[in-house]
């Protein structure tokens, strides 16, 4: 099996670096991998501030240094000035991945016409994939269920460990062969 | 009250901006937000041709100088050369919001297989929603009657004023207690 | 009706273009165009490595010396580090058409999860539409099928010659009068 695999959490929230507002992203985050996840993997979990270079420096040490195959973040990806995550996600990716932003709105616009004001995105560093979640726990749950069955065969792609889950939580998909 | 909120209504077109044709898409813009808004407002129109520099020049005034706090443009998406509405947006635009642009292509994908030909977007810049609706005036009903729920709400996020519209005509959405 | 369309088809693979493996993609793209196609063309066909200098130059020859209306690849769009279409098609468009990746995902979505995965792309270099297209011959015709009605009037809107299809195999949308 080798090591476990790392999965960097990042919540992105002024008010929660600053412990005025407890974090209720990066949890919900955590605990969604905890009910999917059946394979080895360990979280590596960080709380900052909405500036775009401390973003920009935390994806690539979670990347680079940590190795984290799949970093997450959850906040600041609205349409008010502090929301910088995906300008600071495109910064430090190497090649972005439309598709994911594009299903994420698809699926908040189930519920809620808001969801077109979501500025998701997604991309690849190295043999990292970087994905921005909404900020709503309820909200992270809801697109989790319906965007992870895709992950794990990027995962594969760039060539990162090999991530399982447990099916009656989460179908993962891989083409027939892989 | 204070002062009502201005809406910058941009026609972009080559022979409407020299006489040669009646300008249709500013005025069912226009008679689109009359029906629509319950909140005071006024219009601020312009009709230009399709020239990179001046539609720059003019989104940059109404968002600036006018102070709109939305600003929809109608005209200059498709694929032809003299289109450039998308990207003289995209370059007074300080952060795009891709949810737009998709949302706008997937409503008229319903009537038309050419909405995929469509290049519209929209955009932030400084307190200024910028949003490129179609230029027929059927499609650009279409389009606002499911687009505008989400627009108050980002208007509210860029710290413009409160718009509010009349609930049998189009219902905006808000976060509860928003 | 003067010469006929030229539409470019480029199989972008490494090991098809060292013929370690048959090009299964090229021919799909060939044969859905005869099935398709009721006006004059011919194909011009190119068969590629991974190599995003390589692809750019096939690009820009197949628009600028052949006079391909059109130009389709297959390959080369996934998230893996070698996969560069994408990239090559930005770097030698003049405009990208957001509509055409985002139907082709939501195409694919219907049939897999990891439709997200795809980067495709489309855009338009002169008086050529270049267009990636899926990989595996069984998603280019399930993706062409529905892409394809839009695709000959972007061709009259960019000044190309006129493409018609056998309505019985699919069918093409131009608005009324055009």
């Amino acid at each position: 099996m080798g090591s476990s695999a790392k999965i960097g959490i990042v919540t992105v929230s002024d008010r929660a670096s600053r412990g005025e507002y407890e974090d209720l992203g990066g949890p919900a985050l955590q605990g969604w991998f905890e009910r999917a996840l059946s394979s080895d993997w360990e979280p590596v979990a960080r709380v900052i501030p909405d500036e775009q270079p401390v973003i920009e420096q935390t994806l690539r040490a979670l990347a680079d240094e940590d190795g984290c195959c799949l970093i997450v973040t959850t906040g600041g990806t609205g349409p008010a000035p502090r929301d910088v995550t995906p300008e600071a996600t495109e910064a430090v990716c190497e090649r972005m991945m439309p598709g994911f932003g594009e299903l994420m709105r698809q699926i908040s616009l189930k519920y809620v016409p808001t969801a077109i004001l979501s500025r998701q995105t997604a991309g690849i560093r190295g043999n990292s994939l970087i994905v921005n979640l909404p900020g709503k726990p309820s909200a992270i749950a809801e697109t989790l269920d319906e965007l992870f069955p895709a992950i794990p065969y990027c995962v594969d792609l760039i060539e990162g460990p090999r991530l399982e889950a447990h099916p009656e939580v989460v179908k993962v998909f891989r083409p027939k062969g892989k």
